[in-house]
């Protein structure tokens, strides 16, 4: 009785979230402190403390009259102009709260921007490994995903295949830097050699092509590693954020799209995102978190706390003959499957108590994800079990 | 560059939301004292005190680790829990966790069903007068949404017209009661006499048709009103909820669905709800707040300050010579109004600085909706602007 469509994805329901519910019941037979779950990119690491400083300035304010009450669609106004200012400031930008519309996390944001741009069959291009989740939102919206094949190399973009599959039918392009799964940062030749093929591409086809920009994991990047800020780069930008990893706030879907003067028909898509928020059901970016976040722009995790991990686990697994690119950012490690079947090796793993996720979930089978937002320990006493897993199969 | 979908919404904005800013437009001019804006639902009395105080608790309880973390996509399971007991306790109903899904708001969770449910060119019904959002929800899955014309004596929803609608393609029938933009109550035998024509049709077709209940007004029933639980009297019922307005906490995007074990393909609709959730971008209901409301699932909004902003607006309105019936429920006045075009109407009622809007929003045209979820100050100042207008029409 369910629509087609939605039995197809309760078939091939999520591999990610399949691993969570596994680790729970593994967590039931073994208890917690024995299964190692690496399997989800939700963060141990706690919100700064001006979280909830700001939660407590904000609820017992007394001039708090109406503060979970309805306001625009794009979110407070005064937010957008604060997070305007802060981007402005950190990246030269010029933007101001007309540019700025309060989404429910980057997944909502995404979502929105794609009802805003896609016709059916239209393609939106992504490289691998990608989020998996691209697909359905893609699909939400009867687009096309077009899957740039990975450069395993050093998964910087596959960009001679990329200006191969533009088309005349191509209206978007996603990327994900620092990326998930991998952790690498898009480097700035990579996104200036990227904007430049979409330029010509725009020439050739007389076409607008959007790149939009997911960054959830912006604010995660460790040895001081910059992250380009793409619409200095590329006028059809649009960009996609989260405060779910850079405050640890992913439960209370809060981030924000940016849509730029520049980009091509700029007053048809805010107009649009904006009865999107509205029409998906969304309505509006959560009212509290929209205030704490904007008292939260300077804030940050303590990034340290992921270093630590990144690099007991990189050397770890180094040492015990894996092979893998140290990740510059977010909280992933794409490690290479010892065998040649991913998912197979992720069964191996479990059976040690060890949730990974097979790369084929991100368009790059032979790979493995492991999310290292997890505590210090679990990757200390998980690191016999890695070590015994390639052993055992040598 | 927008896509044509969104492009008719563009050009077809919704008149409320038009209104609202109108509204913002005239209190910049005129002042918002002198600014009677009743365009929308958004509710003027604040949440109760126990709102503040389970943020509160939530925030400063030193175990507090991870509450703004990701959840299962369906939301906590000790919230779920709550929610069913505290139904079960009210309804007489048998619900438990499994039942219930944590949704961003009622319009996430009417998004979520519907996405669930249909097939390009489903049906979906609704009765006339309804709120205007519904052709959008049921148009983002491709749907077609059905309209039974109004019953303009009491707006309890017109069964004849309803049975003759119904056709092998009808997918759902969506009903709201207490009614935006009437504020009827559907009476038990409403109900008892829609349940009987559903069951007889669904026989007739072989098909199995949803009744989705959407009742974020449930709460809000005058003079002890009874509001009756629809699972009880249909099997395939499906009940979106939202605390949006039974606590004032509209911007805060919190509410659930109700998916009863009798319901056909119960566990197939849970599935794909969970997933539906995630992929639309929503992923879950806002973390903080299942919590809170879970704290709060006895308090209550003061009704009484709805109630005499009721009896104040009816009585002065029908001492002047309109002509409405009295809402039951919600925070909504559906009044006739004096001149055939309800379009000019509001037009008219501007250039007093009193907004109202069109019932040709809610497909019942030659009527106006005034939402009185306002000061009474505000109802007071207005009266004489409404007077004037009905005599000038004469």
């Amino acid at each position: 009785m369910i629509s087609k469509k939605m039995h197809e994805q309760v078939q091939n329901s999520s591999v990610i979230r399949a691993m969570f519910e596994e680790g729970k019941r593994l967590a039931g037979i073994y208890g917690a402190e024995n299964v190692f779950d690496f399997s989800l990119g939700n963060p141990n690491v706690e919100p700064p403390e001006d979280v909830k400083r700001a939660i407590l300035e904000i609820v017992n304010d007394e001039n708090s009259i109406g503060i979970h009450a309805y306001m625009n669609n794009s979110g407070y106004e005064e937010v957008r102009a604060a997070i305007a200012k802060s981007l402005n400031e950190k990246h030269g930008t010029v933007f101001t709260e007309n540019n700025i519309i309060m989404t429910v996390g980057a997944a909502g944001g995404l979502n929105i921007i794609l009802k805003t741009l896609l016709n059916p069959t239209d393609e939106v291009i992504t490289f691998a490994p990608f989020f998996g989740e691209y697909r359905s939102y893609v699909k939400n919206y009867e687009g096309e995903l077009v899957v740039i094949s990975p450069n395993t190399i050093d998964f910087q973009p596959n960009l001679e295949e990329f200006e191969k599959k533009i088309t005349l039918n191509t209206k978007a392009v996603i990327i994900n830097s620092p990326n998930n799964p991998t952790g690498v940062i898009y480097s700035e030749d990579t996104i200036i050699k990227l904007s430049e093929i979409l330029r010509e591409k725009q020439k050739e086809f007389g076409t607008d092509i959007y790149l939009i920009s997911d960054e959830p994991y912006r604010e995660l990047a460790y040895d001081q590693a910059e992250v380009p800020y793409i619409s200095k780069y590329y006028a059809n930008t649009i960009v996609g954020y989260s405060f779910s990893k850079s405050l640890s706030l992913p439960g209370e879907r809060i981030g924000y799209l940016v849509i730029p003067d520049q980009a091509a028909d700029y007053e048809n898509i805010i107009s649009a995102a904006n009865i999107a928020n509205r029409i998906l059901g969304f309505v509006n970016a959560p009212a509290l978190f929209q205030r704490v976040i904007a008292k939260c722009l300077d804030a940050k995790v303590d990034l340290e706390a992921y270093n630590r991990n990144r690099e007991l686990l990189y050397k770890g697994l180094l040492s015990f003959g894996y092979q893998c690119i140290k990740p510059e950012g977010a909280f992933y490690m794409f490690v290479k499957s010892p065998i040649k079947n991913d998912a197979e090796f992720c069964s191996l793993s479990n059976k040690k108590n060890i949730l990974i996720v097979p790369g084929s979930a991100f368009g790059c089978p032979g790979y493995v994800r492991i999310a290292y937002c997890v505590a210090y320990e679990t990757i200390k006493n998980a690191l016999p079990g890695f070590k015994a897993l390639i052993e055992e199969l040598k």
